[in-house]
């Protein structure tokens, strides 16, 4: 084995590119201008209507572990030909910059930036792809099981991907992405002695199999168990598995607590309710049906569409990996550096696609609340320097600029919170219950309009006129460049 | 925070029922019966005709140290409530058991183990939530790859996924095993740094807005590194970006190696061949055009019809994540198991859908090469004490058995080899770039039939006569038992 995996750092974690626009920019001398960089995805994902930001604590772990080791330098220098004087630099380099950012949990839409990054150039390069790395994740599973969560109700809903996630830490990340987002529990062991996520889960089909019938197998197992929940698809569900989860249930009565079964395969709808019927003739009434199998939001609403009779539900694969839409698209764009004044100055990306035209400057971003329903009207994006109005507020859609509508008696609520100052940690991470709480506090002042699974109203996320000025401006000083060119 | 990342130990990498079902062999004194199980996938992703095998290195060093740390079983005791008997037995544990698997880089087709486990039951089973994970997605990103790779063709195709990747292992081990399946190189340099990896990259958008325009940014990265490939579309593609890249490669001449420009937005088939032109008539006719944008095997080989002017090839999230289909769906099923009398039985799983049943017993695996054209007749599975003809083979398919044929003059190839044998590891792993060279050779032996992008044939996996009768037999041993249960 000639490459073992050992990590004495992560701060490699990042493209190439990074590394060789450091290197450009202090060659020039301009690696310690300050830079603005937002983080922000354009699109909800899943046709969704909100998403919940996650990933702050790992960014957080990331930004303050932030140096090259020696073995990082050594394979700079040797294996990809970096100068000395360069590593040099690198070698002493902490992040030393500001970063802002939602809290774990926050409601994010499209085009308003999650977190800004505000540090010499250099460095805010350097983290750029560790961050999108982290923050993408995370905030795509934190999304994906709240919106399961919503269909899936009152009900318990347990993370079970593992064995399908993509690697290890997105197993670990993103069952705590799925906590976040309101799932009761996880399968991975790792991730509850980590991050304090409870357990569950009782037994596979392999016991069943080792045993070779379920009547020992669930015997053997509530030996060793009190809790008990038998699954019963092995073999043949409503022929085998109930009827021995029955028998051995009635045969131990009091001597365990006989929480239910699990269907793990075929007709889920059909199953729970016959089985359903089964638990109730020989009296376990209050036995309740745990259903897995490829489940996702649309699975179990149309199970529950047709009565199915399940208690309990186990997601997996469709969860841990966001099957139906993979990767979040959230980006990183520069949008003011200093200039040789030493003054900020904006910077945009023009694109011939609309929305990936970066909205420059420095800003901070509102939820605006209304105060007579506690609901939100929408986000507010305004420059960083700018008073709101405390009375009147004029919001219209950055794009189609017709479409507004003008706020009284609301409440502006910042969104971002100092994190990193001048590269010192000046903010404590609420511990993942508190957060957890927040994305259902979140969900409960979102207009149901919001929320629904499918074709869900757009939440306004609008820019102050101020704001938008600016932007315009900075694109027809960008066409007037290219005009200049072609003459 | 309260729950810190730090990791002393992966070995409660594993579901919380594995841990109840060792529990449940401890307790009942069978912990230690021989068991095996059988790691494979069901069906082939993407459509695909083959899939590439890969996952071991990583397999190998789980393995290794695996042992539940001080910290792991004080998480057990004192959170999920295990008694302190069990987990002394827990804590003496180590890997003692065999493990059979192919080389990585090996072809492997749907319902073939990769893998096989033959160990102490409870051993079995709490290392199979891992193995799973790390093989499902390290063979999907493999193969998905050795897809893309094959419409690229000889043009070099770079992995540029990190950012969107499932959280940070999935970034380096995605990128490990593209690399596998036949990229040239990645933008991750701490895949470099781990794996040698050839890393790549130049700069990106916000270097052109930091300096304002391109002329001064490519000027400036022109000075800091002789290798230069411009970044044109941050404003304007054709109207400043590729005369801004001509400008500075004529000024700079012979002080850098232009290596070319790189598009990563807009139409890039008419992208392309614009700059072609414009690069042509600037005397630039060696200087390359790199694109990236969302890419994947369908957009290019759409590219390609279109007569884009593309020479090199940045894939991002499409392949890290396998966007299209975002998870293998390897299983782990356990095929026989030690009786009273201590000789080993078969175990089988029944499924209303018949692709579920498994394959009873232990196995070998075998590639029927023919002699005459070194290309594969197809796999043969037999029972492992089983001797195989030397001269005619008879093959027949599983599950439809009036497909077959008769092979004569072959090789069979056994496709496992020993990895751990009573705990210790006797193989050496192949260093990276063989195993790469090896998926090439073995792509170049595959028949054409079976690598279509699109509706490849169907390569045969057949159960040797005495295989199939086992299963058959196992089948009906399970139907006695139902009708039991009825009367």
């Amino acid at each position: 084995m000639k490459h073992i995996y050992h990590d004495d750092s992560f701060t490699l974690h990042t493209d190439l590119y990074q590394i060789n626009m450091a290197e450009t920019y202090w060659r020039d001398g301009i690696h310690n201008k300050r830079a603005v960089f937002d983080l922000y995805f354009r699109k909800l994902p899943f046709g969704n209507g909100y998403a919940v930001f996650a990933g702050l604590e790992k960014v957080i772990q990331f930004i303050q572990n932030f140096r090259f080791s020696e073995e990082d330098l050594e394979y700079l220098k040797n294996e990809v030909g970096y100068q000395d004087d360069f590593l040099d630099y690198l070698k002493d380099l902490r992040f030393t910059g500001t970063i802002r950012a939602m809290r774990e949990g926050e409601l994010v839409f499209g085009n308003e930036p999650m977190l800004r990054v505000d540090a010499p150039l250099a460095e805010a390069q350097l983290i750029e792809t560790a961050l999108l790395n982290i923050v993408n994740y995370q905030t795509l599973i934190a999304t994906k099981a709240a919106r399961i969560k919503q269909v899936v109700g009152d009900e318990p809903a347990a993370e079970f991907g593992t064995r399908r996630a993509q690697e290890m830490d997105a197993a670990i990340w993103g069952t705590r992405a799925a906590y976040l987002g309101g799932f009761e529990s996880t399968s991975n062991v790792r991730a509850g002695k980590l991050f304090g996520i409870p357990v569950s889960g009782t037994h596979a089909h392999s016991m069943v199999q080792a045993y070779k019938d379920e009547y020992t197998a669930f015997r053997k197992y509530a030996e060793a168990h009190k809790d008990c929940v038998f699954l019963v698809d092995t073999y043949d569900t409503l022929r085998l598995g109930v009827p021995n989860a029955i028998k051995v249930a009635k045969e131990l009565g009091d001597k365990i607590n006989f929480i239910g079964i699990r269907l793990d395969s075929g007709d889920l709808a059909y199953l729970s309710k016959e089985a359903r019927k089964m638990l109730d003739e020989a009296g376990f009434k209050e036995a309740k049906i745990f259903a897995s199998s490829d489940l996702d939001e649309y699975t179990i609403i149309n199970l529950k569409a047709q009565g199915a009779r399940i208690n309990s539900w186990g997601i997996g694969t469709k969860l841990i990996t966001a099957y139906d839409q993979a990767a979040l698209g959230a980006v990183y764009k520069i949008v003011a550096i200093e200039n040789e004044a030493g003054q900020m100055e904006d910077t945009i990306k023009i694109s011939s696609n609309p929305e990936k035209v970066t909205t420059p400057g420095l800003k901070r971003i509102y939820r605006i609340i209304n105060n007579k329903n506690h609901h939100a009207e929408g986000d507010y994006i305004a420059m960083e320097n700018e008073k709101l109005p405390e009375k009147r507020l004029s919001m219209f859609h950055p794009t189609h600029t017709y479409i507004n509508k003008v706020v009284t008696n609301f409440t502006a609520k910042e969104l971002h919170e100092d994190i990193f100052v001048n590269g010192e940690l000046v903010y404590e991470i609420p511990c993942l219950e508190e957060s957890r709480e927040y994305v259902k506090q979140n969900l409960n002042a979102l207009w149901e309009e919001y929320k629904r699974i499918m074709n869900p109203e757009d939440y306004p996320v609008d820019l102050s006129k101020k704001c938008w000025d600016n932007k315009m401006h900075n694109i027809e000083e960008v066409k007037e460049k290219v005009a200049a060119m072609k003459e």
